[in-house]
């Protein structure tokens, strides 16, 4: 493979589509991908009761453990395997069990604030920010959760209001600056054609062909391959 | 050359860098290049008086004719040469004299309205926004009217308020969502990369090589190699 790897950051608000960009690049792509969530960062909060984790402000950048991004990305750029933390939605918390994820030659970081710290920004050789409409996001995050999720309508709505609206103005919004390109309306072909060019022209001929697509498993959020097998949660987003 | 050619429209507000962004991705794309600026299709004003056509509303999509445009990229794309409109902006109106353009693989459309005609749109291959804040580029007209063409700053400014901006929020803004990507603050390289590996990947390899880059001559607004050059008028944008 090579070395360093070629890393692409997709970030963009709750609903935006980010996780179908991400998957369709990583389904074009004929090299090695590994998908590497940001909400798999959240902070280990074992220390607090459920009901104190349940009342954390996810949306909020303080509530990821940068430095651990930091250095297991800069691992995986290296050659090196990283153990990646998984994190688990329904309780809060980070799972115990973390997964071995094997260097590769594209590297896809998912999430909200895929472009937010100024240290991983600086690892990103591709800066994507899928902008959509907050409207679509909405209803896209309201089937997600409580059509699929069976969570209550009033609570995401509540939610949705109190943290993840505002947090996304302040916070993840603004990244779109930090971008090289902004995807409109979450996947669009051409636009997925366009990184996936990207990537395969900066892959070294012959070096790479032949690994077949890795996607890291995932056990929480965002991975999914259908709607239907998605878990009730708070903060995932697409 | 390919047939039909590759065509690129690239839009955006004024002072948005779109001249720029067509510029490097013509010098950078190792094929033939034929930059068409909407701005030569500026509907034919020689009924009017010069006064009259001094307040004509040059940021209204009813200024151009539009048939021609599409005529004319349509027998680009057939490989049939055309004879291109060229506009004079210190008169405000269409040259006596056409320029003969000859078809080739990859033609990029640029002009605000790029991406407003839905006939046009059905035309081009890649759509393409240049998204700039309001306030850098105003200042870039500014710079571009007042500093280097030595127009009147009043005037700049009261042109700019009464129907610049509103008939960019109405009619340009908008072609936002007609766009495949949206490329941040004119042109960043990754970004010009991007559709540059795109544009190479679209090319039949073997076809088109050993072609020149060949950039329509412009005597009008856009395509000038330095600002120094630029000539005074009233609505050229980048």
């Amino acid at each position: 493979m090579s070395i360093p790897s070629f890393v692409i950051g997709i970030a963009g608000g709750t609903g935006a589509g980010k996780t179908t960009v991400a998957r369709t690049v990583a389904e074009t792509v004929g090299e090695a991908v590994t998908r590497i969530p940001v909400d798999n960062y959240y902070k280990d909060l074992s220390h607090l009761e459920y009901e104190e984790r349940a009342d954390v402000n996810y949306d909020h950048p303080s509530a990821f453990e940068w430095d651990l991004l930091r250095e297991q990305l800069d691992a995986l750029l290296m050659g090196q395997p990283i153990e990646m933390p998984q994190y688990d939605f329904e309780i809060h918390n980070r799972k115990d069990e973390r997964v071995r994820v094997e260097p590769s030659d594209v590297i896809v970081l998912e999430g909200i604030f895929s472009l937010f710290d100024d240290q991983i920004l600086e690892m990103l050789d591709l800066k994507v920010y899928v902008m959509t409409d907050a409207d679509v996001r909405i209803l896209r995050r309201i089937e997600r959760d409580v059509v699929d999720r069976g969570r209550d309508l009033e609570g995401v709505i509540e939610q949705y209001l109190e943290t993840v609206k505002p947090m996304h103005e302040q916070f993840v919004s603004p990244t779109k600056k930090n971008a090289d390109v902004i995807i409109p309306e979450g996947a669009n072909r051409m636009a997925v054609d366009l990184l996936v060019e990207k990537v395969e022209a900066e892959l070294v001929p012959g070096e790479a062909e032949g690994d077949a697509e890795r996607t890291v498993p995932l056990d929480v959020g965002e991975d999914r391959p259908t709607r239907v097998e998605l878990e009730s949660s708070g903060r995932p987003d697409d």
